[in-house]
């Protein structure tokens, strides 16, 4: 259930998009320098980003990358799951066929419960409420 | 965050060697094909389990493998911890200086918490009870 650094550096580059005024552009560069991510990396993930209809991608002088303005904010459980997805627990958690014990086996239930939980953390935190917590630990260590 | 395979099997031989009558010795065989998984394989997670003290090997013609009884019995946790552990969610929570993000990054917050919730599921699924569900779970199959 680890999360993949393309899923960890796509949540970084969200959360900066959101920071910014609404339709602010930002280019590749400065997404790279906010996400610490190379550019050829965070290009890879700012696409599919893209694909999943949570950014769009302004070619020409004054182009770069805006998020897509939505209400309510995307939570992270989607924009993680745009990416690449959170790893089941354990792979009796993956497919409905993954384990022929699953029918019986008390040990599964648990697996499930403990993915739920997490989930719902993830799926209860949106994206706006991550761009308010980050500022305001910022504000309080005289950040920025 | 994925459990390993040596985990799940770990996790199989100590549901089965706790629903065997107290002090029994189960050969490697007979814990094999309880788990489904290859002696080879299994001998080393039983090497693990061994020296975390929650199991016995004992040697001779009628050695096997006995759970160390123990009131209250372990959690799914502990057990997982004896074996390979539970890898965190994402690299900041590996160690205290994994991400230098962390102190004002909101959506380290996150992570906590979900790795919290999780921890807390396994931390209160004791061994007695994954045998009593695993149990209740066949008798309502009508397997056994």
């Amino acid at each position: 259930m680890q999360l993949t650094r393309a899923a960890d550096y796509g949540v970084r580059v969200m959360v900066h998009l959101a920071s910014c005024p609404q339709g602010a552009r930002v280019s590749l560069a400065d997404l790279a320098e906010a996400a610490e991510a190379s550019p050829s990396f965070l290009s890879k993930i700012l696409q599919q980003l893209v694909k999943s209809g949570m950014v769009t991608s302004h070619r020409g002088k004054h182009g770069g990358f805006s998020l897509v303005p939505r209400d309510p904010s995307p939570t992270l459980l989607e924009i993680i799951t745009a990416l690449d997805g959170l790893p089941p627990l354990n792979d009796c958690l993956k497919t409905d066929d993954a384990c022929h014990r699953k029918t019986w086996c008390g040990v599964h239930l648990v697996w499930v419960e403990a993915q739920q939980k997490l989930r719902a953390v993830l799926a209860a935190a949106s994206l706006d409420s991550l761009v308010r917590s980050t500022a305001s630990r910022r504000a309080v260590l005289g950040l920025d």
